[in-house]
């Protein structure tokens, strides 16, 4: 740490992402990336921009933040468009929490948000997930908290229902309420409908996951009006043009391809329900998973010892070493192939233990 | 602005872009894009990217952060890559400066500096120019304050000497100083060989101007070693894949092809003259600039007039409602032909006013 760093910053510890390694070729089931390609039209949309990449990019995400109010039905007054969700749930802690409006959250959620807590200097409560990993919603009525709700949440893949996503919302009118929807394309259901009701509640999507765009960074909050606005505050005192020209042009032509979306998600949801009865069928505790993930534990090999010996067949995998979730690992659902590798190679482990 | 406001964000003023007009086509002299296209090769390259969007892009400016470290000649642990220099600079004010350790920038520069300072809460003392606009290097020596200074300055385009610069990090060794050469390339002196003398020295550039991609929002700071881990402590804390693979892979093309942006830097520097001469020669003051834009003001006609009429003929311009330089305004440097339609149009207006 040089000796002009903030003081104030010296405690943070920043987030760590799953490896991106190079050099020798893994199969990556380790980020929750998509086994698929982008769109065609994408492709086609993000090479296109590339030739008028010497003007600036559009304000407030230009042409595709109508495309996206659109595609979730809202208006796009409704809508902000960020450098991937990890910007929008920032500016969001920076925009609505502080010292006196403090931040609530799982104990086994996104690894983020305490991170971002932390950043902008706002202290949390960690409100412990139950024995089988579920949200307990009583735990988050009448709190008078900033609540942060990863649904299907990560690393579990365990969901949330709308109904308990109402009840917390009217239960604490004086905070906001944030649904991190970056898995909801694969099993979950969307609260988006629900902003008209509630103005404190805040929808987080990203077009990483279900729309193969995690290398374009883009994501996006819906919310009332009001608060929008308020994020666009941060954004235009932070970095008006987040979003490169390459990057909008990407989630456009995502969008402008719904069925390739929709057909990928449900190709991950098959592979996702063939790994959890493979991976039961070897004696894995599979948690039952709305995301394009599966967290599991085998009785007969621990979270980070499988993680290490995956890694040297070829496969990444990702081990969080934490209380509670430190037996599991979490899989990402690749192609069927990556899938069935994955398995021959658990399987392999295993015997060579007996 | 919602109830949930962060109260002490409340009073921020959120910095204006030049206008992004759609639908009219303008020729556009307004904020300081290049009039060329990207490098082929940057074209290329952003395109050949778009086809593996579905993986997140590589960590820490991954190969980009090499080849900028080769160019500009300085090792990959001095450089950090950021999206857009705006990145870097808010970044820069968020790591170093705090109500404790202020800053201090002059009265006419890059407006995102006091935005800058208020969104992190950083005091700032404004440094008045001089009445030539130039910057007193005297006023700088010995504040015990965090300096911000554009080399060649926004909007004026003029330059600071290294020595000078020297002279201002050696007497402020407590305190960081920031060299932003945005618009280096098109006349001025980049400092970033002094960065091995002066620990406390950070020099921020962009690909936005002489690179041709503004859209492509990919700058970058080069310091010493801690202070760069420094700033990777903060995107570890705020977002970790801060620019998308096309970005960096525009901005590793554009370097890979030196000579089209050396070529395209003469041309703006010669039609540069050339709009110099012929704004003289109808009788304005034009400072003489070492950027891709020329600060200039007429005894017949107000900055404000002078922007309302050529936007009417559609040629826009940038004018600044601000003390000292409301008689000014500000004009890219485009292509030729752009150039002399622009004195075309300065022509007839004055002549009409006759």
């Amino acid at each position: 740490m040089s000796r002009y760093f903030n003081n104030e910053l010296s405690k943070i510890s920043p987030y760590v992402p799953g490896e991106q390694p190079s050099g020798r070729k893994f199969i990556k089931l380790n980020t929750n990336e998509s086994p698929f390609p982008p769109s065609p039209r994408a492709i086609e949309r993000a090479a296109e921009a590339a030739k008028n990449l010497q003007l600036y990019p559009a304000l407030d995400g230009g042409e595709l933040r109508y495309k996206i109010a659109k595609t979730v039905g809202v208006s796009a007054e409704n809508i902000v468009v960020t450098n991937g969700s990890d910007e929008a749930l920032n500016f969001i802690f920076k925009a609505f929490c502080s010292e006196n409006s403090p931040a609530a959250f799982a104990d086994i959620t996104y690894g983020f948000y305490s991170v971002f807590a932390n950043i902008s200097a706002v202290p949390y409560e960690i409100i412990p997930l139950t024995s089988e990993f579920f949200i307990n919603p009583e735990d988050y009525i009448d709190i008078n908290k900033n609540i942060f709700i990863a649904n299907p949440n990560a690393p579990t893949g365990l969901t949330i229902s709308l109904s308990d996503i109402e009840r917390i919302a009217e239960s604490n009118p004086n905070n906001i309420v944030v649904i991190d929807e970056a898995y909801v394309d694969f099993g979950g259901e969307s609260a988006v409908p629900l902003i008209r009701k509630h103005q404190n509640l805040i929808i987080v999507q990203t077009f990483s996951k279900s729309r193969s765009l995690a290398g374009a960074r883009v994501g996006f909050a819906v919310a009332d009006k009001e608060i929008i606005d308020d994020l666009y505050r941060i954004i235009y005192s932070t970095n008006p043009y987040n979003l490169s020209r390459t990057n909008m042009s990407a989630a456009l032509g995502a969008l402008e391809d719904p069925d390739y979306t929709r057909c990928n998600c449900e190709t991950v949801i098959a592979n996702r329900e063939h790994t959890t009865r493979e991976l039961q069928r070897l004696g894995f505790n599979v948690i039952p998973s709305s995301a394009n993930f599966v967290f599991a534990s085998s009785p007969q090999i621990g979270g980070k010892d499988l993680y290490e010996k995956l890694k040297q067949t070829g496969i990444l995998i990702r081990h969080f070493d934490k209380p509670r979730i430190s037996d599991f690992v979490r899989i990402t659902i690749g192609s069927r192939e990556d899938m069935d590798a994955l398995i021959g190679a658990i399987k392999l482990i295993i015997n060579n233990m007996e």
